[in-house]
């Protein structure tokens, strides 16, 4: 019973006997990642799924003519993060997830999922329930890049995720809303 | 078993057995929807998840000071649409959905798609990844909306589902494309 937060986290939604724990846990491999190490890098196969035990990353997609980056998410302690779409495919990245800051993981491989689905079919209530939260965060994001201004869409951040924004660098942050630094300094004052 | 449809569709990924399809079917509710018509209308509740059989849906948010329309998603046969944010939470829809087409669908409420997980709990392995598609879906779209062009998203869509093109009017498209329709008419020759 190492790393309590994983069983904390998924007993939120489905509650685990210390047996199901037991066999839930032994599907993960814990690794530790120092800031601006690579957890998935773009071009490079992705063999593991992603549970932050401390840290925070940031999910990456880097145009290759002009090298601008563009940040699709950031994760921190609790949270999953992942270039899904090539996990699930088992195809080679096209994101990459770096480290800004040390970060500790538990990192779960395709076969493993696979395994813990068969083998324990009630976590597939647990991640369902976290799929789906997944997929409303992005309907949401999707309707505010078609609708709303960078002011606006600052003001959701702040709004939804005011601890991260502290330890967000501003360059980072501009990246993430799709404005210039200077244009942040602007909207954050 | 009126509905092939839905046995087909949840076969790819789930087999069933015919009583577990019977159980399975019990829990939604068939509606014949006129063009036109709103499955969904915002600031009302949203009781049902639906299940296309036949016809086509928008999913439109409207803002209320322009009355301009967004549209986030179309949908058709096979396939599943709703404000799901409001279903899930039983709020009032914030989005509208609405008939492009003559519409059959199969609902399920929220009550029925609880009894159905927890009677047959390998339906949720069904969900799970239908979830997944959705979320890995969202996820490109977010990418599209922040690095790409609007000639660039109109040909990614012609791609990834030529027939939906030819069926859908135009204003339509340049709804969805986040354009108007004139400079949708410079794109589309």
């Amino acid at each position: 019973m190492m790393h309590s937060k994983l069983r904390q986290h998924i007993e939120r939604l489905v509650p685990l006997t210390d047996a199901e724990y037991a066999f839930v846990e032994k599907h993960f491999v814990f690794r530790k990642f120092k800031k601006h190490q690579f957890m998935v890098q773009r071009g490079e196969p992705v063999p593991y799924n992603y549970f932050l035990l401390s840290g925070l990353t940031k999910l990456v997609y880097t145009d290759e003519e002009t090298e601008k980056q563009y940040i699709l998410a950031f994760a921190m302690e609790d949270w999953w993060d992942n270039d899904f779409e090539a996990y699930y495919t088992r195809t080679k990245a096209t994101l990459s997830m770096e480290c800004l800051e040390d970060t500790e993981a538990l990192c779960l491989s395709l076969d493993d999922f696979n395994a813990l689905r068969a083998g324990l079919p009630k976590i597939e209530h647990f991640f369902l329930e976290k799929v789906m939260a997944g997929f409303l965060a992005g309907q949401r994001r999707i309707l505010s890049l078609m609708t709303s201004s960078a002011q606006e869409r600052y003001k959701q951040f702040a709004g939804q995720h005011p601890s991260l924004l502290q330890r967000l660098p501003k360059t980072q942050l501009a990246a993430y809303l799709g404005v210039s630094r200077e244009t942040l300094s602007r909207l954050d004052f």
